[in-house]
């Protein structure tokens, strides 16, 4: 299964070099995975309500080719590994079928007051 | 008195115009009233704890000449007004003493779970 | 005539305090100018590579309720002026109806290279 | 050699989580790293005026423990390795001597106007 999410390029994303801050490609991503595990049924809101964030904590990154502004982008996002507390996703940035930006990014939960990790919520246990 | 404050411009801060995205200007002058109620004793960490958190409630901004990449600025705050609810700034930032943006900025205190407006912190009542 | 636009609030958009961060309203409202531009015909990637960028010369905003993760806003964009040299453009972010957010904006066009002002382009002028 | 710079958290860079947003720790060590090749005697706006500009090209990055508002960090920058064409960096964001990010970072030079690989600058590989 595999999730797709369009990115427009605005000026904010740009940097000086003319092209997308290589950073923002971060935050394109979120929005996606943000977006995806909104689809599964997991609330966000109501797990930082709960005391419980997501937080990233391992990316690979490869940066294959510059993006500009008004770049209409698709980012699909695959699942490569769950386990009780970690998601790994692979997730690919395109443009008009070629890849700009690839990234494994890893997952977990954790309590936002004792920073301890948390099981992953069981929506999203139950949904993949 | 004039609080006085060092930025220097990064990659991140500018856009495909050449120049500092012009939205990043309000992140120069919120740094720098960061820095200035920090030392008149607010504590924002202990006043988010307690449920409660500065927000902008008004700014007047005006763009007089464009920053660029390694800038040296100097962000200069003054008090324009403060009642037992809102604190008005002027804020000026500067390179070599020319300015190149202006800004008169409002800043309440809001309880973060309701929303509701709240008296500004006593310590800095008292200070200024 | 209002040009209207959606925006979904991410996690990147929010600060510490739970709520969209004062400064990305400007990034919001700017991807609608964008948006709105682009419609009229104004393309600013040819712009840019004849050396020409839009800048804001002013913004006057008032912060009138707070945005969250997950809100689904609308920016609608409304003409308030246009000389040959500026335009003024009222914009309010509201979600279900709720204004949240109101700016009066105004934008010039600038050589990249010089700082100097310029006319604004010939489309957009022929459009409003 | 190992270079040695410093950040402050400002609001900006919190998210909902109550702690640093990840995106923006490669924004502080891009900071870093611009501190650091501007030190060697690389001058990135003389660069940009010539057309070249630095990219990233692939980012590994652990996030190991979260960064909260007015935490005073370190980023301390070692090359790893260094070829004509790329500048390989391990990069480490470190609290009161605790580590909490660390990155290895490559980074290349490119034509921004054909996106072209270039060679390093001179005055780096000189100096490194």
């Amino acid at each position: 299964m595999t999730h797709s999410f369009a990115i427009t390029v605005y000026y904010e994303d740009t940097d000086m070099g003319g092209i997308v801050y290589h950073a923002n490609f971060l935050r394109f991503i979120e929005r996606a995975r943000s977006d995806f595990v909104r689809r599964l049924g997991v609330d966000q809101n109501a797990m930082r309500a709960a005391g419980v964030v997501w937080v990233v904590s391992r990316i690979e990154a490869d940066y294959l080719s510059p993006a500009r502004f008004e770049d209409e982008l698709t980012v699909d996002t695959t699942v490569e590994k769950m386990t009780s507390a970690r998601l790994t996703m692979a997730q690919v940035v395109s443009r008009d079928g070629q890849a700009l930006f690839r990234a494994v990014v890893t997952a977990v939960c954790m309590d936002m007051h004792t920073g301890k990790p948390l099981r992953l919520p069981a929506e999203l246990r139950a949904s993949l």
